[in-house]
């Protein structure tokens, strides 16, 4: 099987994943669990799963365990997108060519759905203790990681920081604050998680999410330059909407040429490290690869 | 010491457990950390950790284990409240005499602060592993009350349909079902998670629910009694809101002395299955007595 039947293969994987997850559409509330429905199933690359779950086996992970926290780590990035599109974020009508939340449900529903997803992800992870008692400890290490790298001190932080800066300039060291938080902490909290609930060492720990911080910044930093690089019709969205929005991203402070060195660069760091685990997953380091040198 | 003073010094040492819990406000992203305590600590009952301390020690509990638990259901109280205040929701400007976070820090970050404070909530308890790491398991249940009492299943669930059914003639069984997961499961939660964590047995647990379902059942038909009974100046807030939003209530299907009655009905049942435990704590006793039959 080559890489991208593989890759297909197992994104459908995660799919039955995701939806096996999901509550059941029933009882009076039955619209929230529909609302939630409509966003956790409407496609996206299932990257942070994708990643948790590659890890997870190469570090010989074998059991179910590892699924409740492939589908919250993808709630809590999809109720992000919920509330990051209502109309006092990015006012987005539109996303991945269907209607927002916030338009096909009403704006009160668009923020509870938000809200359902996020509680959801960490009901969702939580029932894990009943899978696996006797791993109740790492499970709880794996809860404290999903928390903190969505929380404050992760993607909520990022994206505080980053509405804050909007329309002005910002200097280089909180550009790199934001990509850290906004986009490397759930890719860091899905290697992560993969690695703790495998079983992994401190310090392998340690070095798999200095792999994750890389491939994110990298991802972000391939994001700025297609931005400016690509067509609508290859990305899939609008280019050039970091400068309609004044927005200062990598490519507007040092430009294109040294923002896809800096990709090639933290890429070349990535494998290293990730080399020094002596751990093999070839697809693993494919999908690396792919993932930040991709034109889409 | 009378009673009184009792929940002076009780709700003080809360207040100080809240504080220590909440994020330092450091950092790029500080201006969510001041939004999270602006909140949090802007007054309140402190019912909820006060209920789940309660039963905590009732059943022997001793450790400090409890504490980042309080601090997280507070936690979800308080971002309910934030998010409910939000233009598309109750689109209130005031709470307990204070502006709300989206008139003070503006809507962007009324919902941000509201995701931050439920993100927190999980990664407050979620401390708890690092405690006590051979009760996992039981803290693990802990969290797994805590996420089910709050989301689709509990509080969330009850908001959803609440907002589906504002302005039109509402069931009873709606009526009841609104009541039982917007307002009985985050009381269902703080009590049940109190018994978790002392280590009380499956049927203790059962009766513990019970009784905070009744309890919260009564605390909500005393709202709606109050909001026809009492005054403005008593109360705290504006009265007879239920009448100018249209809402049905217990007291608008049945009148303001069946719900009395009900109240009545609900309190000496808690306080029955409260005995039947066989457990000592008499000002839990006086605490269930005095909310119930509040006069605002």
């Amino acid at each position: 099987m080559n890489f991208n039947e593989e890759r297909e293969r197992k994104t459908a994987e995660i799919e039955g994943i995701l939806k096996k997850y999901l509550p059941p559409e029933e009882g009076y509330q039955k619209k929230i669990m529909e609302a939630m429905e409509y966003n956790l199933m409407a496609g996206g690359k299932r990257l942070r799963p994708m990643l948790m779950k590659e890890v997870y086996t190469m570090f010989g992970g074998k059991s179910d365990v590892i699924e409740p926290f492939m589908a919250a780590l993808e709630m809590i990035h999809t109720y992000s997108l919920i509330h990051d599109d209502l109309p006092a974020m990015d006012n987005d009508d539109y996303r991945r060519g269907r209607k927002t939340t916030h338009i096909v449900y009403g704006e009160a529903m668009g923020i509870l759905s938000g809200d359902a997803l996020l509680n959801y992800a960490f009901e969702t992870a939580a029932k894990a203790f009943d899978m696996e008692p006797e791993s109740s400890f790492i499970i709880g290490k794996a809860i404290q990681i999903l928390g903190r790298k969505a929380g404050v001190y992760g993607m909520i932080g990022g994206q505080v920081v980053d509405i804050a800066s909007a329309g002005s300039e910002t200097e280089e060291k909180v550009i790199d604050f934001i990509y850290r938080l906004k986009t490397c902490a759930l890719i860091e909290a899905a290697m992560m998680i993969g690695a703790v609930l495998a079983g992994a060492s401190k310090e392998e720990i340690n070095k798999v999410e200095a792999v994750a911080g890389k491939i994110g910044m990298a991802f972000q930093i391939q994001d700025d330059v297609l931005d400016v690089t690509s067509t609508d019709a290859v990305l899939g969205k609008p280019v050039h909407s970091d400068e309609k929005n004044e927005k200062t991203t990598y490519v507007t402070l040092f430009g294109c040429e040294r923002a896809k060195e800096e990709v090639e660069r933290l890429s070349i760091d990535a494998i290293r490290i990730l080399e020094s685990l002596n751990k093999q997953n070839p697809y693993l380091r494919c999908l690396i690869e792919k993932l930040i040198h991709r034109e889409r």
